[in-house]
């Protein structure tokens, strides 16, 4: 696709369409009838292969469209009205969601992060504080935790921090939410250890990344209590998330779960980020946010990101003085090793 | 597809994919990038093919993905916060968005129907009740009106009615909102005379329907007066109804308005329908919510309604007494000449 | 208060500021330092005094400022996100609260009238199709029942009538929630047969009111089942309903319940609208909403109400036809002998 | 009323009853007849005084009965969905009004603090950083700014950093809103150079409080020029905030407003609040934010808070370490000399 003297595009990972493999499905079973939102043999089916990838034979597993939808649909049904969710200042939901966890009532109690990350100890003393805050009645109450993992700087919590987390929250009788809006391209990434049974282990509501990670769309969130979240289907309605052809989602993930497919389509993206990194560093580049995933972040001179975007297009991250910005080069799924190739030539 | 002993499946028109048309267009240009949140060529170029067949050149042209999603965020966007949308007591926003519109804090201020449809006269009174009722400033303000084309009952309104509820509407300073989600069924009918240049020239908002009419999914919303509504990108996203992949209802749309697709795509599934009502009726039946559109609707005692049941899966709408009910055989652009054959020999 | 030649204002029954005795309660306390938010010895007492009253020894009191403000907040912090509140179509909060419970995020799910009132038949029918629609995940689930007492229409529940309701209500695992603005009228009426103590026997929440009751201000929120709602203080708060002074709430209710002056307190307006209606009645005007409150409405000819209102102001309650209006004439706690003779006088 | 050997309360500015003149008022207007909702005559009187005093003679004026409801209500008021309120980090919205801003929708976008205030400089360029970020479309978008005066530290904004504020506001089409709950207390500080002309001269929308400055309850809202919120009394209604017997809050606001009573009532306060912090430093305690209002905060070993805590109750800020704690003493109205005079013995 990408032909000598065209401009390359980095500037985000959902740039391409659907892995070839969910068009064919698509193509294979679209005449087929089946019943609406959700409740279709396809969806059903894509349920069950991803209950068996988490090993969590009784979750209950609904498929959204896109993440910003999934996050204010998912947290405006566990939280009460009078509580807020407890996330990284990096967190999406902090920053680039327009405010939707904002529109349904809550608030986002933010804690600083460390690589994107928060820490136990941090959710810790933050739950330890409001609880011993003589005020605490008139402040809003944490009651849930949200993280990403990847995070929306690459970086994957460990096991471990995963772990403990977890128990901090289980302690303090409140959910621990993951956002998996990249999910694949941690799965995919070598130095991980989080596999889907641990985070039907540990998460009390997570949600499996398609938009980003070769469908067209959706997200399939996993309850792996079953029943923890009552009247969900009609929450999700509620929030406009409902599929009328939820088939669409459901072919996409049951393509996803076949032959652990999710588990493997992040693998060419992680591993050009990689080589990509090594080049920016071999050249003399300063890379910023260092991670194992599908994301380079990278700190440039206004002129050099002027120069370097004539050949290659870049997301734009944020500024870092006035004459210094950090841009993102985003590897996808569909990324191809020519091009990867034609990229560490440009820098 | 369907085969002599199967039973046969009308309970929807969203049963099927997508228009092979559609599904050819997304194979075709799956490996293209494009940058994301319908700012790619694609989606301007579906915008532009529905200013074309609107006739509406500033019109301003967003895509989102289901219908209760672009009701509440279109009717979010045009109320202030202290008003409410009028709207027939049958219509989708007052029944069956299980609260979307009263989620964003708006009241749905309903008037009785007439063949599912609102009349200028009554809306035209509920207007100016509330402006000489001396307690309005603690009631709901009227701040738009809502109606469907085709209604829930698959009634149109003519050129002539669209024309007046316009004037009322215009002359109250207060937006007219229609909601196409089955409008292909509507411009196929040969009853029907709102063409889509009457859409632009007499709505504030419009969307035209995808999901049931040969997409995968999607819902066009046109604003024939451009900045209309300021910011609605940032109002979209809020609403979790921002396609990261806005190329995929880009393409579909694109597809709809090429060779004028989206207005011959209903005729199947309209001239199907005709011949439905015509068997009920001469087998006796009784029809109800008389329309020109694609939806039968009969009413059957529950024993003939169980026995239709076997063979013709119908959807159930609503119960008249105890021993009645009301069932919707829907057609969909999809239906096959064979298929109307055997639904006919069944009734 | 009232000379001869004065019109005379019958237009609501919180005309005039509080009872003598609460004024005086205020005064004498006023120097007095207390605690704020409702932590007060004021407000205990108060609260002992309606649990007292109520036979509820466990009761949660809290106390708020106005009517519109305690229906957005209990009902807010009964229902979950997705379900709303049932109604009569005459309720305050249907039409004359501007939409707060809709701010909320919930939607009035509205029952017609009889007399101002819901039959628990009605409720019944209502809950059974819902719960039979086939399509009911995808409208607004019933989550409580509201009803008022005395009615808007000044008409009153009978022991038995709330005692069906309140069945249902129980059988259908939902609250039942009562808005008692004016229910120092209902307890003074002699055919009321609903007391205190049926209230907190029946109802799952009940306010008893104080602005309309003799009080300045204040609502007195009685949750019979203590722990029913919890971290209602933080709710309370949320919707901006928390009184930092809360000591000039309990003062107030303190007093009221005192020497059982607010049993008491209703009867001279109970008695004077009986008076007026006699009149009216032998006089040949029409009533309507017959009631034995102390609210009386009249049927009039705009002409008859033009002139009546030169020496009378009533309420507005609505126009019936383009000729004929409904006026209330409302008849307060501090309602005087005279005043009522010289009213009967001018009718 | 302060006893020698009785514990003295300072644990906030809102312990007492009103101010005697306004009780007395209250006394003397009870049984007159009036308008509701803030249509009657004392209410207007009040609002004539309130304009009057600010030089603001085409602004309206509204009366609300507290601080959180009338911040949450002016803000839902002036932000369009998507926008969010700048605030400092310290800010009541921010921290202590138990998510009442979030529950309208909106996001409170916070900057650091300086002394408790922002910093036009630091306004200034989180506007400039928002306007230029390249994702703003996916986020808040900064939509008016709210300050109060005092601040929740107790300093005060001097009328350059006020007009600083302004005039970046204004070039930025933005409103500024300013939270007056105290004002009283700035305009009696003799450091204050901020009068009620410069407020309606530079401010959009800004409250004068009633609850915490001698009044029952009761806070004005000032919006300087005429009609900028249009159906505001419909928006304070749907907030729960309109009382029925408006009467009573402009009773106590004509009081506030008759001979410069607003202006005098702080002083004895911020008198008592110098001999305070002079005391306290003279003794060697170590003062925090430091300021010149009727706050008095300080730091204290958690043993320390304890022995003083026997005589005298203060409120708890917040614990600065394990073992320090910050403790505030607030000085209202209606402090008395001996009282002052006591509670430095006992430091």
């Amino acid at each position: 696709m990408i032909h000598g003297n065209e401009r390359m595009h980095f500037s985000s990972d959902y740039m391409e369409g659907a892995h070839p493999l969910i068009l064919k499905r698509l193509f294979e079973t679209n005449m087929e009838k089946t019943s609406g939102y959700g409740t279709d043999e396809f969806s059903k089916e894509a349920g069950n292969k991803i209950r068996a990838a988490c090993n969590a034979p009784e979750a209950d597993v609904f498929f959204l469209t896109g993440g910003t939808q999934t996050n204010a649909t998912v947290i405006d049904a566990l939280l009460h009205t009078y509580q807020g969710v407890v996330a990284a200042d990096t967190g999406h939901i902090s920053l680039h969601e327009a405010g939707a966890i904002e529109a349904g009532g809550h608030k986002v109690l933010t804690l600083p992060h460390r690589d994107g990350k928060i820490a136990a100890e941090d959710v810790s003393r933050f739950l330890r504080d409001f609880w011993e805050d003589e005020n605490h009645e008139h402040m809003v109450m944490p009651g849930m935790v949200y993280i990403s993992q990847p995070t929306e700087y690459g970086t994957l919590y460990s096991l471990k921090e995963l772990s403990e987390l977890s128990e901090i929250c289980r302690t303090n009788h409140i959910p621990l939410y993951l956002d998996g809006a990249r999910l694949a391209y941690a799965l995919a990434a070598p130095e991980n250890d989080v596999t889907l049974p641990d985070l039907a282990a540990l998460c009390d509501v997570f949600y499996i990344g398609g938009t980003k990670c070769g469908a067209l769309f959706g997200e399939a969130v996993v309850i792996p209590r079953h029943g923890l979240i009552p009247h969900f289907m009609t929450i999700i309605k509620q929030h406009g998330a409902l599929l009328a052809k939820g088939r669409i989602a459901g072919v996409q993930f049951d393509t996803l779960f076949t032959d652990r497919l999710y588990e493997e389509i992040g693998k060419p993206a992680v591993e050009a980020a990689n080589a990509v990194r090594k080049a920016l560093k071999e050249k003399g580049y300063r890379l910023v946010f260092p991670n194992p995933t599908n994301q380079v972040f990278v700190l440039l001179e206004k002129e050099q990101a002027a120069r370097l975007s004539e050949q290659i297009e870049m997301g734009f991250w944020e500024y870092t003085d006035d004459t210094h910005m950090i841009m993102r080069i985003a590897l996808s799924w569909a990324v191809e090793p020519d091009e990867v190739k034609r990229l560490i030539e440009c820098l």
